[in-house]
């Protein structure tokens, strides 16, 4: 018997619209569907999804618990073995990755672990650095820009350096780290031109301004949105 | 008479297969459709969308030719003008644009000039970095890495200092460029990590070497992609 495919599933920001003709068509002709779920058994993957979920797959929900003091290793190498189960077995197996599966996503964990083994295809989704720009309704970048995407965890000295120069930048994973990043843009000057927005496409959407953020309200999935100065200036040579 | 609604239609890196649901509706549902042609007549644009036109809307070819002596700014001045007459006169407007209009698009060119007057939307798309990743096989990004898009044009001197800070890059835009960017990456010693791909996604993709590539023959759409090194690692911590 063949063994499985592994597809990797971009199903993009939010907008369960946003799915490509691709996604779809494979979602629907696969028999095996997995995705993460958070320590409360809520899946914003699943949920994207859920109105496509027609042909009543077999679901494989996945926990990926994190912390200081434990690693995410041990359930990255439980969960690719339940799949490598069905894929030896011959079921194909998608995996939902919100987004884009190659762009800051979980899949690589399980990618790395089952390549060797079984034949795999990323299909590549919508970013959700797209999708904000798109909410924003405000060109993320233009012509010769430097463009930076910077993760909120990084220390403040690693953003500062890389903020002055960027024309443009993304800041992601917010979280805990909005009043780092908030000092950060003071410190350079960034924080009239910064967005804040957290679920992109998603009916629980917002778009706030810095200074009306809640810290402590800051979810994970949340991001920080500087365009290119140029869109300002139409009159600027093109 | 209301006005017609303009919208920019990402409509992703080359597969026709990468549209989203939402672009292929509104694709389908807009009486007006226009796309950037080349200076012989050509238009990858509509090439990717061809056998979804069945509605016969009208099509409306635009012409942005640019040089070292000519702006382009008449030009987007005049096709500005023709699609204000069509939304002027209550028909919407669908604008389609390769990977995601608002992240080097020339629809922000058409956008700027246009959004006072008429209302507008932008339906995100898959971007060409993640198309370009996607056929790679290899993830881009990891965890808390510094993704970086550098413009093919910009200086050596500043496409070497961005890279030195960056975890992963891509450099797009790579056309007559080419021998400068080998000459930096050699430089910087991300020869051996960095993957050169022209037309992702399309039927004439091209994957190869840097070593391989003939600097004479390299389309402006073409880009390097120099992913995460983390993923040569599945070792590290997750």
């Amino acid at each position: 018997m063949p063994a499985g495919r592994l597809y990797g599933l971009g199903i993009g920001p939010g907008d369960p619209e946003l799915l490509t003709l691709k996604a779809l068509r494979l979602l629907q002709a696969t028999p095996v569907v997995a995705y993460p779920v958070s320590e409360h058994g809520n899946s914003m993957a699943r949920t994207i999804v859920a109105d496509y979920l027609t042909h009543a797959p077999i679901e494989v929900p996945m926990s990926f618990p994190f912390s200081a003091e434990h690693s995410a290793q041990p359930s990255y190498d439980r969960a690719a073995a339940v799949l490598a189960e069905h894929l030896s077995q011959g079921r194909d197996v998608v995996v939902l990755c919100e987004g884009d599966p190659f762009f800051y996503g979980t899949f690589m964990y399980l990618f790395t672990r089952l390549r060797d083994r079984f034949g795999t295809e990323v299909v590549p989704g919508v970013s959700s650095l797209m999708g904000s720009a798109s909410v924003l309704g405000t060109p993320l970048t233009y012509r010769n820009d430097v463009f930076m995407v910077l993760p909120a965890m990084l220390p403040a000295e690693t953003l500062a350096t890389r903020l002055a120069l960027a024309d443009a930048a993304v800041i992601i994973k917010l979280g805990r780290h909005f009043p780092k990043v908030y000092t950060v843009l003071q410190q350079v000057g960034l924080l009239a031109r910064a967005h804040y927005i957290q679920c992109a496409t998603m009916p629980e959407q917002q778009v706030l301004a810095l200074e009306q953020v809640d810290p402590a309200q800051v979810p994970y999935f949340s991001m920080i949105v500087i365009p290119s100065l140029w869109h300002t200036d139409p009159g600027l040579p093109a």
